[in-house]
């Protein structure tokens, strides 16, 4: 049988891994399911699920080795861009594969480890990338403050999150302005 | 062996049921552990696990059949009150026990059936009662615009849930601050 230490076990789950991550680039997370990247690692569909049971775990695990599709490529006005990305954030978290993702980020303390330290990077990376972009916000002139970036991440994520989840339902244009207007005062722009 | 059409199961669930009823009411949700229900509803533990596998399955149950401890008691001014209210949410949902209805609230659509309604009605009670609120913030002048009442529970609770179980972290009196501003335009009132 096979266990953790087999060198046949690690190949497997390096090339499903791989394999996942480029479904993940090319078709976002809806194209990462047991089948298609059985298909494209060249293995069986059974050697996925003995890897990773839950879809949504290999999803995470997937999620976590690429550069997330959350808050990248930072321009300005910053106000503009926020929008953009948060229409993109509200649009994969109304999908069931990424929703599964999303009930792993909300378990809280106690559960799979693992997960809990992948979870704590992806939260990092975003807060991260929302802390650079508020200070330029704030050096544009464009907000008044930009405030303590882990409260920003729960004041704009976690709407979403629960628009999305709890309440099956989906995040109008209006919500994410409301969304952006809850971080602080900001200036009106010119066009 | 016993069945969900024997009387004596039918009888062991609802006195099981009422302590657990009893319990939160009387100490919280943290009051509703596995050991103290068995004990106050006079079964044995392993009854209790036999209906309720999961802690939390029993905590859901048990608070989807008492009065909700969240936004009652409405008074104004009513951004005092909403201050006073988040204040409890934030500090209840600190806690694992509830933090784990709260995983059970954010699994979306898909999961069980049962919790699923259970969760809708918690959400539809919390959702009137602010409604209700946000309409009279605006008859008393306190605020501009009532809003959607749905994406005000969305904007109150979600970065709450979002803080103490994604984030891992408590909830300032800063961030409730946020929370009621993100609601809309208030307007100052006298002392």
């Amino acid at each position: 049988v096979e266990t953790s230490d087999d060198p046949r076990w690690i190949r497997s789950r390096e090339a499903i891994l791989t394999a996942a991550r480029a479904l993940l680039v090319r078709d976002g997370p809806p194209g990462v399911t047991h089948r298609r990247v059985a298909e494209q690692a060249g293995v069986g569909r059974a050697t996925v699920y003995r890897h990773w049971p839950q879809p949504e775990q290999l999803l995470l695990e997937a999620m976590s080795g690429v550069d997330l599709p959350f808050f990248r490529d930072l321009v300005t006005p910053v106000r503009g861009w926020l929008r953009r990305q948060l229409r993109i954030v509200a649009d994969e978290f109304a999908m069931p594969e990424v929703m599964a993702v999303a009930a792993i980020m909300l378990q809280g303390p106690g559960g799979d480890p693992q997960m809990a330290e992948r979870r704590e990077a992806m939260i990092a990376t975003v807060t991260d990338r929302l802390g650079i972009a508020l200070t330029l916000a704030v050096t544009e002139g464009e907000l008044e403050n930009s405030g303590d970036p882990g409260d920003a991440v729960a004041l704009l994520t976690g709407p979403i999150l629960y628009r999305t989840s709890a309440q099956s339902g989906t995040v109008s244009d209006n919500l994410i302005e409301q969304l952006i207007e809850s971080l602080g005062t900001w200036r009106p722009q010119p066009d």
